[in-house]
């Protein structure tokens, strides 16, 4: 982290903690550089970067003032209730369809969670596939059955930063998390059983669930801290789950962030019951603070986490480069890979491998991370403008998501189709739950540099809700 | 084909219809030149490359002559006699120990059915994968779900040689053969239900389907021409089978080809007893006559063929790049792609395009299996002279592997221990039955250039299997 994010960070404490309010000018540049004892270009950068994010604003000739947050007319989303009964989830097809519509490039893409390209560092990473013609011969042969060695020496490397303390062997490389959560369902579950997952939870699990045949049971979460370990503990007491998966670090849709006395407590809950827990940790490195979470799998002494993420939402998606460190399920998740696509292939682990080797990828991926945060603090300031009274939404601190909810009586679904109409891409709640629940929140996906066109997309957005709203 | 090639088959056929017996004297190379009405070149040519296969050998100051075959003194693998009873096949820590085994790199490669590194064109495919650049943001992002349409055209185009009318949409990109036999059986068949495949089978089929929870019913197989329809059919007719897996061109291990005839009987039975036909089409492309073989979806008019193959035994084993054209369950195999891996990875797609598209694949593709056909045909000589009276092996026409049947009471797993002692890798038949079955057989895989190194080590295998047959 620069100097200048340093100070911006602390500016930002100063602000949540109420201690600058709104409307309350900052102290001058040279104030803050002698009070802080940082150049004053460093105070420069750290404001403008605050004003980026919308959290401060210029007046001409006057200096810096926290901006009034609009952001504070919404209300927080309630923790959600679901109800207890487990059930194989029957989202395959509109799933599919809406998301499939949700791809269309002629869309502004508020329903599509990836990446913009002009954000991935192809350049960079072709430059890397190019390195391998010192080592054709190797490229083009099968790989090691694991994944290549020196790709998964650097993800037990960066893993360190998540608190885990892995070695190389203990990890094995995947095409992207999906696949890593597939063979991590394959390897504890029979079908038939039933999954524990997180209320609202991404409608692609859903979809795997539903194809590997298995139940979900959805689990009350709260949109700040996670799963409720007092929701989920009752449940695997009586052995209705014979697997938990959560996304403990910026789930999707709801952005939060378990913290980690309660991450603790989830993984000593399943440790205890002998539940595996696979944690969906693809979105681990996108926080848009200064400290990088720990994962479950960091609390994991006897091996019941099985830990799976990727580079597909920080470098590569096309690449389908993914892992997963699988603790007591090795050898079960070993022959899954094996029956289902015998190895990943070799170009893009060694080109991964060298990108992370020399540090370009953790560059990116804060740069990356900080256009998120921007794109979702001015989403968020744009909802709190347009959208009715009554409408609540997240506030998170990773990811590129945001969860909507409407006020009750709005239908999501003709929100979708109001924004389709008007060449907008939404996903509705409907797709985030196997019950049915969430018919009025909506997520609004944020990986494309903001700016007008997504500014006067969320107006119409609003607009239209309002019409829902009033009819 | 060229024209000196030509030229050697018209010999090999005169060979083997016995015009040209054991000992002839071959015409001159003015003679024949002047009868066919090539140049004495050409003839030159044709003679080395019929020299380089065994088949003829030039004699100083004399010319050439037919060769005695040793081979002759092998008899012929007879057809296999399963039992009916239907298992889910246990084969799978014994296959994977001793595949792994067969990989390590100081033992000589029997073992392993892969094409030899130094075969593989890898310095063209990174050509190809630097080429990339112009088009780096569509390399790194994610590409079409069903896989990138500019390879699915050129694989389209490709399979017209097998008899095929494919459109690319009829197509969807998987990670290898391997994962498209994996989706197929999975579009196709619930856990606990049986399927009907060769005897011998592929080891790595059955622990494939060991890993879904599949039953496999060995049929009768021909070493020669395959499967024997007289023995599906009832078993189709009493429905004892969900789905038929198939390898009909050069099946791994019996190298047999299925006739054309006897191929459209089996697509036949099988849409008649609604019954899908997984076809494992990845040796197809490795003839070593001149015709590619017409693949079994050639004959399907009405969808229940599924094809599946890949680039994995021709160019690019590294690239995990293989393809399955579905038939009628092209929604059930995009939904298990889907919820598998989500879509293959891009840059490797957009490479093979770029290397199909000009030519490079077929130039490729003849000459390994040139190098197959020469090693095979030398390696079955070497087994004719160094193995005991009794023993039998197969003839193929393709691929790269070797079945050989020693004298009942050998058991193979002897041999193969004996082998390993003597830092030779081969794979005993027990492998590939769920039955118990071929333990006296052996496959030699021959992937490798041919050479000194191998011939001595069939030399040593040979001196094992006699002091095991005489023990």
């Amino acid at each position: 982290m620069k100097r200048y994010e340093e100070l911006a960070e602390r500016v930002r404490g100063l602000v949540e903690a109420e201690t600058l309010a709104v409307g309350d000018r900052l102290p001058s540049i040279r104030r803050m550089s002698r009070q802080q004892g940082v150049s004053a270009s460093t105070v420069t950068a750290a404001y403008r970067l605050l004003e980026s994010q919308g959290l401060i604003e210029a007046r001409p000739q006057s200096g810096y003032y926290v901006r009034e947050r609009c952001c504070d007319r919404l209300g927080a989303v309630p923790v959600s209730q679901p109800s207890q009964d487990a059930r194989v989830p029957q989202v395959w097809e509109v799933a599919h369809r809406l998301a499939l519509q949700a791809r269309d490039a002629e869309l502004v893409p508020f329903g599509n969670a990836d990446p913009a390209p002009q954000l991935l560092p192809s350049a960079a990473l072709l430059r890397r596939l190019r390195g391998l013609g010192r080592d054709a011969a190797r490229a083009v042969s099968y790989g090691e059955p694991q994944g290549e060695l020196v790709l998964r020496t650097q993800i037990a490397r960066r893993l360190v930063r998540a608190g885990c303390s892995l070695h190389p062997e203990d990890l094995w490389i995947t095409n992207g998390a999906f696949e890593a959560i597939h063979l991590a369902l394959r390897a504890v579950c029979q079908p038939g059983d039933t999954v524990a997952v997180e209320s609202p939870v991404h409608y692609i699990l859903l979809q795997m669930l539903q194809g590997l045949g298995l139940k979900t049971l959805e689990v009350s979460t709260d949109p700040v801290a996670g799963v409720e370990v007092s929701a989920l503990a009752p449940l695997l007491a009586a052995g209705r789950a014979q697997a938990v998966l959560l996304t403990p670090a910026f789930q999707n849709p709801l952005g939060c962030l378990t913290p980690p006395g309660r991450l603790r407590d989830l993984v000593e809950l399943c440790r205890r019951h002998r539940v595996p827990l696979i944690e969906d940790d693809v979105y681990g490195e996108l926080h848009h603070g200064s400290e990088r979470p720990t994962a479950a799998k960091a609390h994991d002494r006897e091996g019941w986490v099985l830990h799976c993420s990727s580079f597909s939402k920080t470098v590569a998606p096309g690449f389908r480069v993914g892992w997963i460190a699988p603790g007591r399920f090795a050898l079960e998740v070993a022959r899954a890979k094996f029956v289902t696509n015998y190895v990943s292939a070799t170009p893009q682990q060694l080109a991964l491998a060298a990108y992370l080797r020399d540090g370009a990828y953790e560059r990116q991926v804060r740069r990356s991370s900080r256009v998120f945060a921007d794109n979702l603090l001015r989403c968020r300031d744009a909802v709190a403008r347009a959208f009715p009274r009554g409408t609540s939404a997240s506030a998170p601190r990773g990811g590129l998501v945001l969860w909507v909810c409407l006020p009750e009586g709005v239908d999501a679904m003709d929100l979708y189709q109001r924004a389709l109409a008007r060449r907008i891409s939404i996903l509705p709640g409907h797709l985030f739950s196997a019950q049915g629940r969430f018919h009025s929140c909506v997520r609004l996906a944020c990986g494309h540099p903001w700016g007008e066109r997504f500014a006067d997309a969320v107006a119409q957005l609003g607009r239209a809700a309002h019409e829902l709203s009033a009819g």
